[in-house]
């Protein structure tokens, strides 16, 4: 089981892009810039955030990204949703309803036990995603950053944002 | 993300041996066909299950698999490590180090704010699989199945035990 790592790019993204004061916004070619990532592959990234209503993708040549939505009302939940989808990572196929001890579908009224346990470990998993916020995120890069990163980060900043 | 069908296989396999009674066991090729599973393919998830210590192989041809430590003393979060690896889910590939705001690497004493947060959410989900055995497991495939179901599997593993 492995998360893409186009979820750790687009993670980095909104915590920078928490940073951008609206109605600036900074051009995808600065995020990658900013992230030593090819554009073209953050691009994918960009437009899964932009489809899940988390970016604003603003058109034109001063145009970018910014978050659609104040950096407090986006989870880290919705980042990794939007990111890599919602599918449950444990897939359950009913094998509980093939074989020698089979029966008639309609006896089959609770959920497999097996896939109960999987449904509730996910669910833990995703409501501690849901307890972190991109703003609560942006502020323990922040926190957990030297000062001369965080000067050189927000001097970057300043010169790249539109 | 998404964990393999496997996962699935191993751990219905290892609900089915908890009602195994030591030291008889169960030969792959009865647990592929009570979950109608093509015996090679079932051959992988037991024997990752074997490599880590959670079944036993008896050779010979009046053997097959048993459970290795009392169904108790054995948790979900073991079968799925045993059968999908340890590997996390979510790769830091350390993208704060990269690009114009980096700086030398001993600046970097914290842990990435990002990484924190994907662990923490890692760690709830280990912790709800730690919580369950699959003594537990065994117990809740009996008490959600139909009677009739209960009684079909009886029936059928007390003909292919060994």
């Amino acid at each position: 089981m492995r998360l893409p790592e186009g979820v750790e790019w687009g993670l980095h993204c909104l915590a920078v892009l928490a940073f951008v004061p609206p109605p600036a916004c900074l051009p995808a070619r600065r995020l990658a810039e900013y992230h030593e990532i090819p554009e073209p592959y953050l691009a994918k990234s960009l437009q899964a955030l932009a489809r899940a209503g988390l970016v604003a993708s603003v058109p034109g040549p001063r145009g970018g990204f910014r978050l659609a939505l104040p950096p407090a009302a986006i989870t880290v939940l919705d980042a990794v949703q939007a990111l890599d989808g919602t599918s449950p990572a444990f897939h359950c196929s009913e094998i509980r309803q093939r074989g020698p001890a089979a029966g008639p579908r309609d006896l089959y009224r609770l959920p497999c036990a097996i896939h109960h346990v999987m449904q509730e470990a996910e669910h833990a998993w995703r409501e501690r995603l849901a307890e972190t916020s991109i703003g609560d995120l942006a502020l323990h890069v922040m926190q957990s950053a030297d000062p001369t990163i965080t000067q050189k980060a927000a001097t970057w900043l300043q010169e790249a944002i539109r």
